[in-house]
């Protein structure tokens, strides 16, 4: 077998001239430190420090694209070993997990997973053969064995990732003690967390009334109203910002949003409070609830971000026995011309508010969110989602968005990732295919490579930092 | 005029590299059989075997590819020979019907049904200038006269063709007569039905009292209930099954879902059965008996095949006048996401059952189509469909689809033609597009041309197998 | 800094072989005269025929394009000295909104704005230098000199420029008074109007009253009843043609279409001037004016357009102080198939007639748009609109209709603008775009470059003046 070896021009467009160019282009930004400003990555494994238990443990259990992939093939996740609900595993032997993983490798052939896979396997763990099933125990070793190596820890697997900022996802709730922790021990790398208060704001959630009690509990008033209520998420707010918090995020099916009168509001809260709140209701007060948090973020200047358009929990098998983020998510259409107008009608003019918008459904990026980025200095576009952060849906997003928003109404990239180890092979997808999309646009001579190299910059780096105040 | 020859690199990529493997990928495939899982051909034809009668018979009256084109530019179908309801036909001389097409035919350029014309033309009947105006009545005679001759009678082509399997589409009543006499003749092309029961699970079908009765002529028990109706398509289904069907097909105009309970389900037939059934009914009724057809499948193993979103006869005053299949038919925007999950909830987490969905509104394939087939093991995303059987189609298809669901939740190709002679030319156009697609994966290195040498087998005959048991 | 010279295969592909074909198809009709048939410039700067007063006020405040992307970075329109309603102006000295504009040039990197303003600029004003921050004085002063030459007065520019024709659009109400003085003037520039009566066939319209009162002003019967309405509309008709119009044109958000019962329109219109029509009825109104104009259209034989899709004023703010068209209107879903049927069953195969319908909403143009295009005698397909008048909209639109739709049921281009000095751009890339994609075609061996160089002619001058009747 051949050595198995990343091309260096991997990704850019045959063309000799476009290739050259885009060649020239990535180099300039290849080694800019990564700003990572919305993922999932869990913050303990910094407190802790720990070696990753296993290869199977760091590249299967936790990522619900290599999982879901495998199940759609008529895998169990038993065989798998995915954690279920209350943390039971099925406790199949690790290494068996990997060999069926790496005898189905080949499903990821043309995957942004395999994409990830292959540089973390690659460039990440310097593994010099592709995985397949013959190789499967020989690599299982090779990872063991480096995962045991000092350089294989995650505080300095971040610092040689070049991670200039990582942002986790933290519930209203969170004491954000292992932030605390990590800012005291004496580490520098800089983790801040995100404000998503999505689990006490969607009356739909069959756990809300427990996590209101929740949130009672690391909050000073008590939320028996929706003055209070609103109280008490300003208070949380302004504690993540004082733990170096620069934005809020929330996770909406629709991303309707209209202010209800303070009596209906309360009503809602009311209702819910007692367990009598409708379907209707909810779907307001999540409306009311992106209103008040636009409100809030014009006062503390977190930029806000709306993920709209997920059906979670698609498949009832599997949630009921796995739970939540387990690769049973599916998109479906979202409108956001009528459901935002009311939000960017009431803070869209104000300079002082960034609201960032991110999709599911590609058929928005021309007919909604580039008009509606072009025009409303609040709004930016988030980058390429989900399922089209990737090369073809990188690649559409800027051939969809680019001509009516600009380069400048979008906000760089977000690896969004809970695969920690996958964070810079995403991050240099994402840069090859900007600096690809740049050299197509120099050698049909529509921009400089002057302006080029300008504009690569700028979405590597410097829009994402001025997006996210960071 | 110089000769008229389809280049042997037409449909490459004119990048030098890109051609090189994707020539190279498709030499490997392009003599492999072709299987033929779903289509319209009329399997009568190779009962009688006689010669088609003549060139407009076989290449216009029954291709509403070609006539709704020549339509849309103000030529009368009656100038076209084309049959009305009941059989009449205008009577026009089949040479006058081919000089206009012929005058006409640049309307085909860039079109699909221009290219699979044009490998019909010069590929199967050897013609060697190109159609128009001067040449027609010249090409008219060539045509005809081979037309005669035993290697362009319906068997033989099928065995040029290389055909290994063809399946038509056939009602839930139907006696497969045809199908029957083919077996019995000795003749060894595999011809296999394929059940499709729109006819009588559809209420809103202004026939469908007649077709229960068609139905009741071919079945054991009498149609009288919900309950024996659900006995005779089980009953139909097994007869199928014993005639060599291996699949079902079901054409709705919406993918929606839901078990009815069963005095619901009695209620409506009842009703249905009297003529006093409402939209609505029909809605639930449609709905209700793609579950069933899923749970027969799951017991009897016949594939299942969804075809959505056609609006069908949209233009009253050629239905009135020609019936159905004129070409009025047009795509609508549909839903996937929230219409399927109480079937992929109910059986879609069955490894024995398989259900392939077509789509004719391009929006699902990352948004809803892409995600679902990359979970669900049961579904398996249907190659593009209709308007998208295309050049152009099938490569934004590969496009969107392979990242998320990637090669192997989809299923090979269909023709999906009622037009027999244009078999050829259509395999021929996807095994072209889907080694450029793969070439183009090869030259960006993000697989290497060994595994590309794989997936292009796959995609040209493995995955048709195994998808439809054939 | 080198000298600024747009290059001469700009926008083309880079590959050698499909650039080579696009250039000698580019070559073939660069020099075509310019067919304008649906635009917004002003006529009347043809009757005073007087330079234009500055370059930010030929520039800047008559296009929304720009001041939408600046407006979008939060520069103040007052800055930009936009007009308000009522004409108030800001009075911001013109240089120093230039000098905005400049130091934010780099803004339009990638749009098709920027593509339009360096022709504008380097090829109509022969400016040499890339406009910036640094040079924007100078510049001002170059093109302010040029202004005052007798070749960029307006009459003179419709020369330069090539244009055979230029349609403006006009209120049902207007009396073409400029035109007249036009056509009395002696001058040869052919300016026809074209009939848009949306002011008094949309009931939701604030003004709608007053705009019926304007439309009484200039009619022969009293607008008492639906039955005169109707009159006085083809009267109104009747009168633009006299004056040269041969088009009709219609802004929709939804292009449902209806045709009421003589009563059901009389009690509607009724309470319509009664001031108490409901949202219901403007919609149904719609609907059934856009059946009325078809009806007409079979009868005088102007060609129907129907731009459907935009919600318009999004922004309030926006809107209140500065009023229509400030590149607040936000495209949204829309949908044709069942929107269009009633039409397209009572007119639609009709070959005297001829309906043009626009999208903003490019989901369609495979789902729907190109298959009802592709069927019906009368519809055909407008190029791609508004936001998708770009580079990439005008690829994605050809890519996307032509394998349905064909070439010949697409009617060529049309630059839709107010900005006069913007025409010869925007057709240049219209043409560039069309060669290009025809040059792929043959490259990729799907068409002749003799069979390209015939299409290339009628998509750029012979379908246009066809479809406009021209």
């Amino acid at each position: 077998m051949s050595e198995f070896k990343l091309h260096e021009d991997r990704f850019f467009d045959t063309d000799p001239t476009v290739r050259r160019y885009a060649r020239e282009l990535y180099n300039e930004i290849k080694d800019l430190p990564i700003v990572s400003p919305h993922g999932h990555v869990d913050p303990a494994i910094f407190v802790e420090n720990k070696p990753f238990p296993n290869p199977a443990e760091l590249f299967i259990s936790p990522d619900h694209y290599v999982y879901r992939m495998l199940y759609s093939q008529g895998i169990d996740l038993e065989d798998l070993d995915i954690p279920q609900r209350g943390g039971v595993r099925s406790g199949k032997d690790p290494r068996e997990v990997w060999q069926i993983f790496a005898d189905n490798y080949f499903l990821f052939n043309g995957t942004p997973s395999g994409v990830w896979l292959n540089h973390e396997f690659n460039i990440v763990f310097g593994i010099k053969e592709k995985l397949s099933g013959e190789n499967a125990q020989n690599i299982y070793d090779e990872i063991s064995e480096k995962l045991q190596q000092p350089e294989f820890l995650p505080r300095n697997m971040f610092k040689n990732f070049n991670l200039e900022v990582l942002s986790t996802t933290d519930a209203a709730a969170d004491t954000l003690e292992h932030h605390k922790i990590i800012k005291e021990s004496g580490w520098d790398g800089r983790i801040v967390p995100c404000f998503r208060p999505d689990a006490v704001t969607d009356l739909s959630n069959p756990d809300w009334r427990k996590n209101i009690e929740e949130l009672q509990k690391v909050s000073s008033v008590e939320i028996t109203t929706y003055q209070n209520f609103i109280k008490v998420l300003e208070e949380r707010r302004a504690f993540f910002k004082s733990m170096g918090a620069t934005s809020t995020d929330h996770g909406v099916l629709s991303p309707y949003t209209t202010k209800l009168s303070e009596k209906d509001a309360e009503d809602i809260f009311s209702r819910a409070l007692r367990g009598e709140s409708t379907e209707k209701d909810a779907v307001l007060f999540t409306a009311n609830m992106l209103m008040e948090m636009a409100r809030m973020s014009c006062d503390d200047g977190l930029t806000m971000q709306i993920h709209a358009g997920s059906n979670r929990n698609h498949n009832k098998v599997i949630f009921d026995k796995y739970g939540l983020d387990k690769g049973c998510d599916i998109p479906q259409s979202t409108e956001y011309t009528n459901n935002l107008k009311e939000l960017l009608n009431t803070y869209g003019n104000n300079k002082n508010f960034t609201v960032i918008v991110f999709t599911l459904d590609e058929t928005n990026y021309t007919r909604e969110l580039a008009p509606l980025a072009g025009h409303y200095p609040a709004m930016k576009l988030g980058p390429a989602w989900w399922f089209h952060d990737s090369l073809e849906g990188m690649n559409r997003y800027r051939h969809s968005v680019t001509e009516t928003a600009g380069f400048y109404n979008t906000v760089g990239f977000n690896d969004d990732t809970r695969a920690f180890v996958s964070i810079p092979a995403r991050h240099d997808v994402a840069r090859r295919v900007d600096a690809n999309f740049l050299a197509g646009l120099v050698a049909r001579h529509m921009i400089s490579m002057a302006e080029a190299s300008v504009i690569i910059k700028d979405l590597t780096y410097n829009l994402v930092k001025k997006a996210y105040n960071l």
